[in-house]
């Protein structure tokens, strides 16, 4: 009785996968989710209002449309905890799942709006090559981190000492950490930074060491940064290559041996 | 009768061959299109009508010699089908046609003066070195588009979103999607992004969010479209190489075919 | 006797070696760095003056913790010389040792608080895996050297011509030759450029060549900086790799030495 | 007595030799190059007259020094046409036979600082690292020339557009050919280049098309050429790697010889 239950269920998310795997399907929701972007932005622009009307009901069918998407990929799946394992699975869930939610309230009407926007980002979980561009720029973000951690102890013992000295010269730049923090990361960018520089100058005639230095520090880091992420990608790059290049190979150890077993027959002869 | 024919035809096309392979033919085509590129700098200055004259006669001589040359190299084909094949022959023909349109309209006349700038890129297309860059640049395209479209989306998403808030506080920035999007791509480049930020701030304090997880999401995702590159380029440069220095090479399977024979020679002295 | 104490004093390292070494007191150590850089965040707030004594308490609470924790770090060495071999454990000892310095002195007052701040540097030499990140950043600056005295020698001989002809110009851009290695390091960041460029063209219509050049110069010689710096990691990489590669592993050398006995033992046998 | 001569020449030059490549006078040397370059820096500064009749005898002074080491060099060298082979040399001695010509004219004064000013890039001359680098600097650059040039024709191609329909909007930017290219050169550097973009767009709404395509192009093309470096640098270095790894070692080809030769060896056995 079970086995045949799984076997039924088995040929039903058969018929989803054909569904799912299907060319024309995966195109048509690609199109649906660029009709969407542009329907985005086309709201951005002034529209008369009976267009409006049916920009809202295209809406509505948009929503429809994803979550009968979902739901043939969801009933794809043989064992439905797969589906959930998938980090892109939920986030399509989520998105899907909050659109379908009324919303009248003016205040969560940006909410939303918000959520619409987002669906757009469903093109990165339906293209599969940018799903695998995605994945390996997620793969990269760890091995940055603790540059990341050296570059913010930075800009916060530079932001500490210049609220500690510049506070008292320009509030709005220099007021408390946090704006200090935002008016050093506008220095990292080369934003009018000598603005700054000349105003504090006025004040602590020696502040451009402040500047200058900081500015050295983290093009300093920035560019270990880069030179450690190259270095790791080749490192890999060369182990991937050295592995391609002498899979199953003749190596010289295994000359090594044959020649040995050459010695021994000559030995033997003796 | 028709063999005939086509032996007169060859040896039609070897003369034109012969002309367009001389070194003084190529040298003086490269020095007539720097003619033209002066010429049309020179226009750009108030220069006296009588000088004016001489430069629609010279601006004549110049799309006659370039008819010219387009037809020796034509007729230098044997078959002048594989005339077409190659995009630069198109490209050149195409803007010496252009050219012989006369154009009085004044409307038109622009469009003129368009294609006479154009002109200067035939350069490209004559020397080779330039025509060799550019294929290569070509060819990198395609690899880039799938971190373009990334980047777009991520751009698009950002305008969206800046329109949804911003586009009270100031309308010639965030007025519409579009606008939006140029002025994100403004603050790409960190050209006066912070002007941008500060006037929003005044109205959501929290909108340097918004900014600053831009400017890292792009950084972050050019900083891997550049990794991407760097690392592709070394594939392929690996690979050559590799082909290079073991090409004709004995392998190290080789050997070991050598040493087995031996054991064979020596198992059958026994 | 002395052999029992040199035990005596081993033992008593041990016991703090053990607590040195101990996980939560390093996660400790790491919190309280941690409460002490959101202090001195929390310090550039307005703040009510009686959480600014619970402050000042914290603070002198910090100090001691620091105390302790370096001591036990100085115990746990069996040799007390080792200890003031590593830089870091100098670096710690002078920013304790200083912060102990009671300081009523308004002027002082300024630099106690500078040294609070440089506590936070603390956590660089407490997570081991900054501590290598620094290290690493610091080993490269000396190959920086030369390609930074020539960069400084192109912007002080670009600073002594701009200074010679632009001090009439601009006062506060050129005065003088710090004054305009300043300006041209403002230039180097294309910050605004063009102001400076524009003013000085107005008198000299030739002075953007001066600009232009150093741009190209600058931009040319930190591309091969760039390039240096990599080259020379890629170096260190593939040595590195090469010897993890052929480590113990048979030679070529090794294979045409067994051939060479074989030979003997044939020959023999004739 | 030819001979002779020749002997005592040798004898001569050897001598000079002796200081030339004394450690000592080489630190001299740089010396009072740093000394020359610090009394340029000196003289932007207002001095007392009384200072400035010091500096002028010290300038004479520095003059006379260079004379000597010059000298000294030329005089070391035993084939005396070999001293003109380096280009070091002959800028060194053009940078000192100048300074000698006494000049009075005001115009020419001018010359005469730059001159001085000049004296300072013998620091590159003196040092054997940065003349290394330098040398290293100038080797890259004919790789880069067809990139430049490619870059060139497509500013001058964007310039004589933006003169032909921006020149009647803003005539100090786009009044002609030249000033154009000086406008797009800004607009590569990103420097206020969207303040030039709205002013056009104001008359021409779509002119954001040819700024956004201009930054792409320029970015794409220098980008291209970073790569092109960068593989340029790896070849050579794989290229020497690889030479200095196989030097005079053992190859396959050498062991596949041995073999057959014990093949031979076996086979006239029997």
């Amino acid at each position: 009785m079970a086995s045949s239950l799984t076997q039924k269920t088995n040929r039903f998310a058969a018929v989803f996968l054909n569904i799912k795997q299907n060319k024309l399907f995966e195109s048509i929701v690609v199109a649906v989710i660029l009709f969407s972007a542009l329907m985005i932005g086309a709201k951005t622009y002034n529209i008369p209002p009976n267009l409006l009307t049916v920009i809202v009901w295209l809406d509505y069918a948009i929503t429809v449309f994803f979550l009968i998407e979902i739901s043939i990929r969801f009933f794809a799946e043989t064992r439905k905890i797969a589906f959930f394992k998938s980090g892109w699975n939920i986030f399509d869930t989520i998105i899907v799942v909050v659109s379908l939610i009324p919303i009248e309230d003016s205040e969560l009407a940006l909410v939303g709006r918000l959520i619409r926007i987002f669906r757009v980002l469903r093109m990165v979980s339906v293209i599969p090559e940018l799903r695998t561009l995605l994945n390996s720029l997620l793969r990269a973000l760890p091995q940055l981190g603790y540059v990341a951690l050296l570059m913010f102890i930075i800009v916060y013992i530079y932001a500490a000492v210049g609220t500690t000295f510049f506070a008292s010269v320009n509030k709005t730049l220099w007021g408390d950490i946090a704006i200090s923090m935002l008016t050093l990361f506008r220095i990292m960018t080369f934003e009018d930074w000598t603005d700054v520089m000349y105003e504090t100058m006025a004040v602590y005639p020696l502040s451009w060491i402040f500047y200058i230095s900081f500015i050295f520090l983290n093009a300093f880091a920035f560019l270990n940064m880069l030179i450690g992420i190259v270095v790791n990608v080749m490192e890999k790059e060369n182990a991937e290559q050295w592995q391609r290049e002498h899979a199953g190979e003749t190596t010289i150890q295994d000359l090594s041996d044959q020649i040995e077993e050459l010695k021994q027959l000559i030995t033997k002869q003796k």
